[in-house]
């Protein structure tokens, strides 16, 4: 893939980058942040160390390019047509993460060690900026279809949706039941309506 | 204060359980869960290692007690005559200790660490599941007043508020602007009434 074509190659890496980002992710899930090192992930994407330390100089510059960058991670938005609809996909692509392994190992780690590492915050940070810009699409064929006010927040709403599910699931350890998803879109999208 | 007041002394502590719980909400603050330690506690405390071991086996053990029966946590649910006025009121009681030192770092140690601790979920998970009994209240008084549908699930609302709080202050690392409180608000109350 070209560096054209592949958006986030735009800063470069090397050729080997998804195996070494998927290398890292995986890595993470089974051992935390703490037991991510540089060497564990060259071992386990067949890389070399060095050729690994001079596109990233720390793990945790890694790990932020491999929460942008990871394939699996590369969710397209939504669009079924309607903002309900488009709501209820996004929620469940926030869900389904935070309730199935691997992917909610990942996910878990991640959320919970950006609380205590200075460092990975700043790439979450930059996760939750990158996650947001590729959801506006979402919201202004929303307004363009007269779904939503113009003046509607995007990231207030996403976060409504995404907060309710990280705290029942995770905080609350209760699972998904089958009519959190209609419910949560239902409450936000009436809510979003309303609050013109 | 005689045991029958107490509520949180139900299950018996010793006489300076609020000292204990406060040294090790600030050890917790300062140190975060891996550099908590009972012996920690009980320089902190003045209370002797083996009273606290007697009334709570692990660190685990005497964090969920606490995180259930400090004093400093021990706030009533609001009670502004309004829906709004107590949805505000909570969302700012929810919001300020995730981001005003010292309690944000006991709230966002207790909540990260809960991602990598099985012991320590489990008390999350009863902090979560004491905080909405005790909130429940404000939307028993709310239906009565005609202001929420009779279904109205409580713990819907109350997740939708803190974890858009917790998303902006913590993940994405935004301030909690302003207006903040007051749009989150208007945008659940308006969705909880709408979708009847």
């Amino acid at each position: 893939m070209s560096e054209e074509r592949h958006g986030t190659r735009r800063s470069g890496g090397p050729r080997k980058a998804q195996e070494i980002f998927d290398a890292a992710l995986d890595l993470l899930a089974e051992k935390g942040y703490e037991g991510l090192t540089i060497e564990g992930v060259a071992q386990r994407s067949g890389v070399n160390k060095t050729t690994i330390y001079r596109w990233w100089p720390s793990k945790g510059a890694l790990l932020g390019a491999a929460l942008i960058g990871a394939r699996q991670l590369d969710l397209a938005p939504p669009d079924t047509g309607s903002l309900r609809g488009d709501l209820e996909a996004l929620l469940h692509t926030i869900a389904t993460p935070l309730t199935t392994p691997p992917a909610s190992d990942i996910a878990v780690a991640v959320l919970g060690a950006a609380t205590h590492s200075t460092e990975l915050a700043v790439h979450v940070k930059d996760f939750f900026a990158d996650r947001i810009a590729r959801e506006e699409p979402v919201f202004t064929r929303a307004v363009a279809r007269g779904e939503l006010p113009a003046d509607t927040d995007p990231m207030l709403l996403v976060d409504l949706l995404a907060g309710a599910a990280w705290i029942r699931v995770v905080l609350r350890q209760l699972p998904l039941e089958k009519d959190f998803v209609s419910r949560t879109v239902r409450t936000v999208l009436e809510g979003a309506r309303a609050a013109d």
